[in-house]
């Protein structure tokens, strides 16, 4: 992952931990397919060592909680329910992982007390190996393999094809950009499931939620709110508070892949078997209207960190999320105009060969 | 451990990272024993389950480094020259333990880089279960044992024998006081060496460096620089900047065992044996005379948290440390009067039976 896609620590307003619902709703959502491809597709005395009792579970990107701790009870409870078939009494290690600059501290601090498992924090991108040949059990990533690795280096050039003036995201933007961070998310899974495929046992599985799009589409409601706040930046760019250069040269690494480039990947990588794939819709844009300040509000939490990151200054990302709020009926505009379901999520459930 | 002993954490002037030289010293003395015992007690094929090429190492009260990582290199690279007498390439995965209010920030944040062994933090005290049963191969815990799970009970009570009015710790107090540290060291092994009992592998191995005293000895440097530190309180006392009641409610949990208490402890339990122990001088007292400037400032180091923890005041332990500077001449009477030696360290390699 990208050194700039940490989320916000601690219990803050802007925090991640406060503003991470969205998460919590499409794990919701899923937590009943988990449940039943676990239950159908995991051979608890297939997957363990010879007299071993431990099963390791990673969640990878875990950021700082709550949703990981539900996650990870989740998966325990349906590996608790399988163990009454068998023999052994099974001891669980969960291992939280996330980029080095995550705020641990507040991850540790806020660990269930009690808890059903032992618990161990691995710091490092997920691009690259983590974890000992053959020593999880179940890894799982939820809304976070749409940070990919890094910036697609082509929108990094004034003179390519896929330099990208005004924008900050793949959503509307030229085919050569679309395309640009398309490869990107094709080089950063072979990373990410090779590197699964040495760590997994063999018969252990890999489960992934992300924002994700159905097949023929790219837009996902991310990416409008991604590109709204380029909007507002290009705003504070015509009122003179920001360079525009500061705009052309930021783009969020975030991809929402389709269930095809996921299956590609899968496919190229050899090592899994997909036991389940499906695009799933946390609601539909029929439904309710959106809460447009909480989103603004999941979006400070989201991408404060990569903003900051680039512009150098507290100052100007206040200012930015002070506009948007603002603005809110250019986002909530953007949103219903692009007529596509809001929340979307794939859900792919691996098993290693 | 008691909640009040976590090192100061970051990197300040007065962090534990900057000021922990005496533990590395400590440690550099060891280097060569740790060696020898690894190598000639440790059957590498034998510890490893079938199959597996994982080696786990738990570094037990880690803090924040650098130490920790020094002495983790020392455990590998034996391993390393260990295993060119057997088939299996080995990985290792180190775990870094502290209590969950460690700056493992901090700590990530300088993990070696490249380094030959996979990273995690596992938080919690170590007087208690954190790992699964049968899950690593080698314990080592340095500067840390010393800390007790809690201020002994007896020492809160104002009618006990045990009360301590006017000192912080058992150095110099009375034969109750010392029989209640005596105790909850007692309870406290017991504690942690069942713990260890059922997570070190048969034949697997645990490591400890403590600061420790002669048998019939009970007077140890570091206790010394307590009972100091209780002195200026006293001063402060006198002086109506502190009440009375804050000094004789103040007890540092430490306790620097004997060979013969750790013995006894080992032996109570049943799941070792002891392969060495002895108490080893990092130096004597009739060395180049001792540095006390620096030796105040890693007194800072070691006790800040625990002190301002119980006065409540960031002020008093500015003014405290301040004090202490100015009575270096009193700390240097106190140390070369006991005519001990200095920097002893009680060193104790156990095989899990």
């Amino acid at each position: 992952m990208a050194q700039s896609s940490t989320m916000i620590g601690g219990d803050g307003i802007y925090s991640y931990k406060k503003n991470s619902t969205l998460q919590r709703d499409g794990f919701e959502a899923a937590k009943k397919v988990i449940n039943e491809a676990i239950s159908k597709n995991l051979d608890i005395e297939k997957v363990l060592s010879e007299g071993s009792t431990t099963f390791a579970i990673a969640d990878l990107g875990c950021s700082v909680g709550p949703n990981t701790f539900l996650a990870m009870q989740t998966i325990i409870e349906t590996l608790l329910q399988l163990q009454q078939h068998h023999h052994s009494h099974l001891e669980f290690l969960v291992f939280f992982n996330d980029q080095t600059s995550n705020d641990f501290n507040t991850l540790f601090a806020s660990l269930p007390q009690p808890r059903s498992y032992f618990a161990a924090a691995v710091p490092g991108s997920f691009y690259g190996r983590l974890f000992p040949s053959s020593s999880v059990h179940v890894a799982f990533s939820s809304s976070s393999l749409h940070w990919l690795s890094r910036v697609p280096p082509a929108l990094q050039l004034r003179d390519s094809p896929a330099w990208n003036p005004g924008r900050i995201h793949y959503t509307g933007a030229s085919d050569a950009v679309a395309k640009a961070y398309a490869d990107q998310f094709e080089e950063d899974m072979e990373v990410f499931l090779k590197a699964r495929g040495e760590e997994i046992v063999g018969g252990g599985m890999v489960i992934i939620i992300m924002p994700g799009v159905p097949d023929g589409l790219l837009t996902h409601d991310v990416g409008i709110a991604i590109t709204f706040l380029g909007c507002i930046l290009m705003d504070m760019v015509k009122e003179g508070v920001l360079k525009q250069d500061k705009v052309d040269t930021l783009n969020i690494p975030h991809v929402y892949p389709s269930m095809k480039q996921m299956r590609r990947a899968v496919e190229k990588n050899g090592c899994f078997e997909i036991v389940e794939m499906e695009i799933r819709n946390a609601r539909s844009n029929l439904d309710a209207p959106i809460d447009i300040e909480s989103a603004v509000m999941h979006l400070r939490a989201l991408a404060e960190a990569s903003v900051a990151n680039h512009l150098g200054s507290h100052e100007l990302v206040e200012e930015l999320f002070n506009r948007a709020l603002h603005r809110k009926a250019l986002f909530s505009q953007m949103l219903y105009s692009a007529g596509i379901q809001i929340g979307s999520q794939l859900f792919a459930i691996l098993k290693r060969k």
